[in-house]
C-alpha cells in the first residue's frame, strides 16, 4: 500500500501509478472493426499512435499493456475527453472494482486473478476498461495477453461480437476476465481438498499454517470479487446509452456468475473454518489418546512400586520378610492388581 | 469443474457439454395433449423427431434424456427460435439455478437432488426447463424417469393438469422435483439423528469425520436450494404473457415449499455445528474424567513412595529401624494419611 | 416427516393427512353470532352439519377440532368455495405458517406451541383458519379446546368481539394461541435459568447434553415463529376486502407480540451459547485445578523420593552413610527442599 | 414474566397492571404551561384531578407516577379519548419499547435503564407517553422524578420548551431519558474495562462469570434498546398532525444519539466475546506453563530415580557396588545426564 | 465519556465542550478566495475577526483550531446563522460522524484517525464543517494543520479547487482526513503482518495481548468509520442547493473509499481472529508436544523402576539374587523392555 501514500496530499484526478512497473515498454494493442473489415496494428511508443476519431460506427479497442507510463495515460485522456477521476483510477492498482458511469463513458475497474499453488498465494493485476460510443481502451498492468481468446473471436469474423460494438466488447472483455476465475477456484479447491485429506487421514501436521495462509489468501479474493458483483449488477442495469438493450442479457448473464464465484468464495471460507475445527479436534483427540495411555501404564505400575518399596524397607521387624514364599506370593499379589486394573480400565473403556 | 474449464475462451452461447455422459443414447419422450386428445411418443435418434408447430392451444412436451448431444440441443435451439444463452445453459451442468424471462421463452435452471446414506454424499442431476405457448422442452443428464409422477396425472385425465398449459406443466415439474427434496432431506435427518445419538451416547468416536463430511455436503445443498428459492421467486413474479394468473397461486404455494427446504438445510446446519461443539466438550470432558483417576492414584500413592524410601536407607543410625512395632505404626500411618486425602477429595468433588 | 412423504406424486391440491390421528371421533363446535343472538351447537358426525349461508351479517364459526378426516375438509371445501390448495394445507401438519390471500376468503397457518418441561421437548399443534365475509373455519389436531378463552368472551356478550366480524374473530384466536407463546417461552426460561445456576455453581455435569437439548429445540421454536412473524405483518397489511381498517391496529399490535417473542428465542439462543461456552470453561478450568494440585504434590515429592533412592543404594563406600545424624540432617534438608518448592509456588500464585 | 401470563385470555385492551407495586401511593404531577403562563400541581388522590380541556394552546402535561392503579389509567383513557391498546399498554411493563400513531394521539413506549455495578444488573423502568393537540401524559412505574431535569427547563422559562408545544416536550422527555443510557453504558464500561486489566494482568480468576453475567445483561439492553432505534425512527418520519415540521430535527437528531448507544451496545458485546476468549487463552496458557515444569522436574528426575533404584537392587553380584568411587562416578553422571536435559530443553525453548 | 456525562440535562443545542483542552489559544486560519483573488489571514484572538458576508461569490474559509471555547462557537452561530444542534455538535467530541441537511447550510461531522504503532492505540480528532453558499467554517480539537494539502492546492492556484465553491473544498478536505485513514490503515498492516510472523514461527508468546488489544482499536476505528461511510453515502445524494451536480461524481468517488476502508477493517478483524485461532492451536500443539516427550520418558521408565524396587526388596528368599549374571541379565531385559516401547511409539507416530 506504501505507493498508495504517495498519492496522498495530491488533488483528485492526478494520475499517480501506484504499483510496481511490471513491462519495461508499454505496448499498445490497437483493433479496429466493423461487421465487415478489420484492422490491427501495434503501437510500441505512445508518439506513435494515431487517434482516429473519424467514425462511431467502427469500434476502436486500444489494449494497454503496462500502466506505469502516466504520460499516455493523460494523453489518452485528452483525446478522448476522460474524466479526470477515471485516469487517476486506471493507474491506481489499490482502487476497488467498480462501474462508474460519466457523461461521455462509462468506466469498468476489476482485476485478473490467478492461484499460485506452490505458493499458496493469490496473484492479481489491475485491468480498466473505459469505452462510449466507438472507443473501447483497456488497460492492464503487464504484458500478457489476457483477452487472446476475446482477440481470436474477432479475428475469426464469426459470431456475434464484430456485429454488437463496444458494450458487447466490454462485456466479452470481462466475461473472458471472469471465465478465469474457474480457473483460480479450481486451483483453490484442489488445495483445499488435499489439506482435508491430510487433516482427515492424520498424515500431516503442517496443515494448520496452510488453512490459516489459504484463509487469509480467500479474504484477498473477496475483496476483488465482492465489489466486482456489485459493479456488474449496476453496468447489467445501467440505463447509459452506450449500453445496448439487445446486449444487457448477456451481461446479466455475467452478473449470474459472479454470484456463482462469490458463493463459491463463501463455501470456500466455510470449508476452510470447518477444516479447521475439525484439526483442532484431531489433535486434541489424538493427544487424549496419548494421555490415556500414559494414565493407564501410570495407574498400573504406582501401586506396584510403592509394594516394592515397601518390602524394600530395613526395619528391623518385619514379619512377611521371613516366610519362604512370601516374595512369590507378592509377585502374585502384584499381578493380581494389575489384571484388575485392566479389566477394569476395559470395561470403562478406557483403551 | 474441469469440464467447465475447457469451456472457457468459447464465445458466449457456444453449446459446451460440461458433464459426464451418463446415457449411451439420447431418448426423447414427446407427448402432445390438450383437455380431449393425447399423444406419446419416444424418439430414440434425433432426425426423427418431427416438430409439430401447428397449435398453440396444445401442450407439446418433449422430454429429453442425455444432454451430451450438443447437436441435439442445437437443433431444438433452431425450431424453436431459442436464445443461444438458453441452449448454453442446457448444456453447461456448472451453471446455478436460476430463472430467466426471454422474449420468445421462459428458462428454469434446478437440479434434481439425491442423498446416498451409506457414502454420506449428495447426488445431484441437472435439469433445464424451456417453455413458451404451446411449447415445452425438459433436459435431464440421466434415463431415470423423474418425471414419471407428472406424467401419470397427465395419463389420467383427470385433475387440472391437462387443460392448464406449459406454465402449469412447468410448476408440476418443479414441483415434483422439490416434493424429491422433502425425500433427501429425510434422509440427511436420520443421518443426524443417529450421530446425536452416537455423540449423546458417547458410543462412536467415528463421528467427528461423518460431521465434517454432512457439513460439506449441506453446503452443496446449499448452493443448490438458495440460488432455487430466488429462481422459483421471481417465476411467481413473472409477468411474462406465458405465465397465466391462475397458475401463479401454486407458483407462490411452491415458494413457500422452497423456502421451508432452505430453511431447514440451515437449521441442519445449526444442529450439525451444535453436534460437533456437543463431541468436543465430550471428548475432553471424558479426558477430564481420566485425568481426574490419574490425580487421585498417583497424588495418594507419592506421598506413601516416598515414606516407602525413607525408611528402605541404609544410614547405619535411623532410630525408628530399632523399634519393634515401627513396620505396622508406618503401615498404620500410611493408611491414615492414604484416608485423609481420600476424604479430602471426596469433599472437593473430585470423584 | 414420512406422512409427508407419502404425498409425493400427489396433485396439488390433493387432500391428504400427513399427521397422527390424535382424536377417535372429529368433533364440530358451531356458533352463530351477532350483536344481539348466539346460537351454539357441537356436531360429532358430518352428516349432521347444516351449512346456514342466508346472511353475511352473522358471523359462522366452525371450529373442527381433528382433521384426520379429509372427506370432511373437502366437504367443507365444496360448501364454501375454498381453494384446493388451502384444503390441501389444512390437512398437511407439515406447512410452515403462513398468512394467504384468495379471491374467495383469506386462509392463517400456525402453530400452537407448549413445552414439557420434564422431557425438554417443544410440543405443537397445526392449526388452520380460513374466513371470508360472516363464515369462518378453524381446524386443529386435537380435541383439547385451544380457543376457551375466546369462546368464553363471546358468550359473555360483552366487549368488541360480538360486534367485529370474522376478520376480528380470526385476529382474537391467533391472539389466544400467541399469548400462549409466552407461557411456553416462561417455561424454556425457567429452564435455561436453572441450568445456569448449575453451571455456574459448577452443581451438575449433566448439563451439556441439556443445553444441546434445548438449543434444538429452539430450532424447532424459531421454525414455527420465524414465519408466523412474517404471516402476521401481511396479515396486518392484507388490503382484503375481508380484513377491515378498523381491525388492523389490533393485528399490528399482534405484530409486535410476535416480534417480542422472536427476539425472547433468539436472546435463548444466545444465552444458551453463553452457557455452553460458560460449561466448557468451568470444565478446563476444574481440570486445571486439580492438574495444579497434580504438579505441585508431583514435583515436591519427586526430588525427595529420588534422594530417599540415592541413600537406598548398596554402594560399599557411600561416607555419608557412616555419619551417626546424616539421617536428620537428610531428613533436614528435605524439608528445606520442599518447603522452598512451596514458598516459590505460592509466590508464582500457583495455589 | 409471571404476571404477564395472568393476563392471557383476557379480551385485547383490557387494562392490566403486570408489574410489582413499587410505590404505595399514585402522585400526579400536573402542570400547564404556555410561552406565558405556568401553573403547577400535585394530586396525590385521582377524585382530585380536574380534566382543563378548554384550549389546545397550552401544553397540559400529567405526570403519572405509579401505574399499578388501573382505574386511573382508564379514568385517563375515558376523559381524554385514548385507544383501549394504549391504556393496556401503559400498564402492561412487558411490552417492548414501541412508537404508534392513533387517530387522537401518538403513544411512545419506552424504558429508563439503570446499571447497578455492584450487583453486575441492569435495572429498568417502564415509561409510557401520550400525547396530542395540548395534552400529554406520562407514566411511570417508581416515584423517582426521572423528568426532573425537563420539569426545571418549564421553570426557568427560557430555551424553546415553553413555546413548542407536546410534540417538543415528548422529545424532550425521551431525550433525557436516553442520555441517562449514556450514564449506563458509562457504568458497564467502567466494568468491562476493569475486567480487561484483571484478565491481562491475569490478576483475578473469577471474571468468567462476571464476563457471563455482563453478557446476559447487555442481551437485556439490547432487547430495550433496539426496538427504541426502531421507534424513534418512526417518531422522527411521522407524518401525524400532532409533531411539528421544525420538532422533527430534534428527532432525528435523538434518534443519532440511540443509534450511537446500539453501535456502543454491539462493540460492548464484541469486547466481552474478545475477553472471554482471551480469558480461556490465558487459563490454558497458564496450565501449559505449569504442565511444562512438571514435565521439566519429572523428566529430569525419573532417570536419576531409575538409577538410583538400579544400586539399591540386592543382588548379590554387582559389580560396580565394590569400586571404590562408583558412588561418587554415579552422582557425577546422575549430574552430567541433568545437565544435558536441562540445556536440550533450554535450547528447545520449553523454560 | 465522563465530559458528555455533565451535559445531560442541559437543553438540546446548549454548546458544551465535551473534551479535554488540547490546545492553549484557539486560532482561527482564515481565508478567502475564488478563481482570482486569494486573501490569507491569522486570528488569534476571536475579537479580531471580521465577519465579511458580502459575497456569496467567493469562498470564506475560517479553519478554527480548538474547540474548548464554546463562546466563539455561539459567536459563529449569531454570525452566521447556524441552528443551535450544530453547535452543540462541534463542541461535543463523542457524537458520531453524520452528515445533516439543514434550511442554512450543510453539516459533517467526523473524525481524523491516526495509530500509534507502539502503544497500539488509535487516536482521534474530531473534525466539524459546516458549508453554506460561499462560506465554510472547519473546526478541529488541536492546532495540528490536518488540511495543509488542501490549502498547498488553493495557494497555487491550479486545478479545479479555486473555481468550485464551499462544497467542493469540503469534498476537499474531507477526501484529505480520509486519504489520511489509508496511512492509518498500513501502519495496523504492519502491524498484523508482524504479529503473524511471530505466531507462525512461534517466536513470541506475548502475542495474545497484542492481537487482543488490537481487536478493540479496530472496534474503535470501526465506530468512526461505519457512520462516516453513511453520512458521506447521503453526501453525494444530497439534494440540497449548496451541492452542485458538477461535483457530486467526485464526492461518489469519496464513497467508494470509504467503502474500500472500511471493508480493510473488517478484513482486518477476519485477519486477526484468524490470527488468535492459529494462536490457541500453536499453543495446544506445542503443549501436546511436550506432553508426548513426558509420556514417552515416563511410560520407558515407569517400568523399570519397578522391577529395579522389585530386587531392591529384602525379602529372605528371592531366588533370582544369587545367581550370578542375574544382574546383567535384568539390565538386558530392561534394555530390551525399553527399546520394545521406543520402537512401538515410534511405529505409532507420537515422537
Amino acid at each position: 500500500m506504501s505507493k498508495r501514500i504517495k498519492k496522498i496530499g495530491s488533488a483528485p484526478g492526478t494520475v499517480i501509478f501506484t504499483g510496481d512497473k511490471k513491462v519495461e515498454k508499454v505496448l499498445i494493442h490497437y483493433m479496429q472493426y466493423d461487421f465487415k473489415t478489420l484492422t490491427e496494428k501495434v503501437f510500441d511508443n505512445h508518439t506513435e499512435i494515431t487517434f482516429d476519431k473519424s467514425s462511431d460506427k467502427n469500434v476502436d479497442w486500444y489494449d494497454v499493456r503496462g500502466i506505469h507510463d502516466t504520460k499516455l495515460i493523460e494523453y489518452f485522456g485528452e483525446n478522448f475527453d476522460i474524466h479526470k477521476l477515471v485516469l487517476e483510477a486506471i493507474a491506481d492498482i489499490h482502487q476497488r472494482p467498480r462501474f462508474d458511469e460519466y457523461d461521455k463513458g462509462n468506466f469498468i475497474l476489476l482485476r485478473s486473478l490467478g492461484f499460485d499453488k506452490a505458493k499458496l498465494e493469490v496473484t492479481r493485476e489491475h485491468v480498466a476498461i473505459y469505452f462510449n460510443q466507438g472507443f473501447i481502451a483497456t488497460f492492464q498492468e503487464t504484458e500478457s495477453d489476457l483477452f487472446e481468446t476475446v482477440r481470436t473471436r474477432i479475428n475469426s469474423g464469426k459470431g456475434r461480437i464484430r456485429s454488437r460494438g463496444t458494450d458487447y466488447l466490454a462485456y466479452a472483455i470481462i466475461d473472458s476476465i471472469v471465465d478465469n476465475y474457474y480457473i483460480t477456484m479450481e486451483s483453490i479447491e484442489d488445495v483445499i481438498e488435499e489439506l482435508d485429506e491430510q487433516v482427515t487421514l492424520n498424515q500431516n501436521f503442517s496443515g494448520k499454517t496452510k488453512i490459516h495462509n489459504l484463509k487469509k489468501e480467500l479474504l484477498v479474493l473477496r475483496k476483488s470479487i465482492a465489489p466486482l458483483r456489485e459493479a456488474i449488477a449496476r453496468f447489467s442495469k445501467s440505463d447509459s446509452s452506450f449500453v445496448k438493450e439487445e446486449n444487457r442479457i448477456f451481461i446479466r448473464d455475467l452478473y449470474g456468475n459472479t454470484i456463482q464465484i462469490m458463493d463459491t468464495v463463501e463455501s470456500y471460507r466455510d470449508m476452510l473454518n470447518g477444516l479447521q475445527d475439525l484439526f483442532i479436534t484431531e489433535v486434541s483427540f489424538k493427544m487424549n489418546k496419548v494421555m490415556q495411555l500414559l494414565t493407564l501404564i501410570s495407574v498400573i505400575f504406582i501401586p506396584l512400586t510403592f509394594l516394592a518399596g515397601l518390602y524394600g524397607m530395613n526395619f528391623e521387624y518385619i514379619p512377611e520378610l521371613k516366610y519362604e514364599n512370601a516374595y512369590f506370593i507378592l509377585l502374585g499379589i502384584m499381578f493380581i492388581i494389575a489384571m484388575i486394573m485392566v479389566v477394569y480400565f476395559k470395561r470403562k473403556k478406557w483403551f
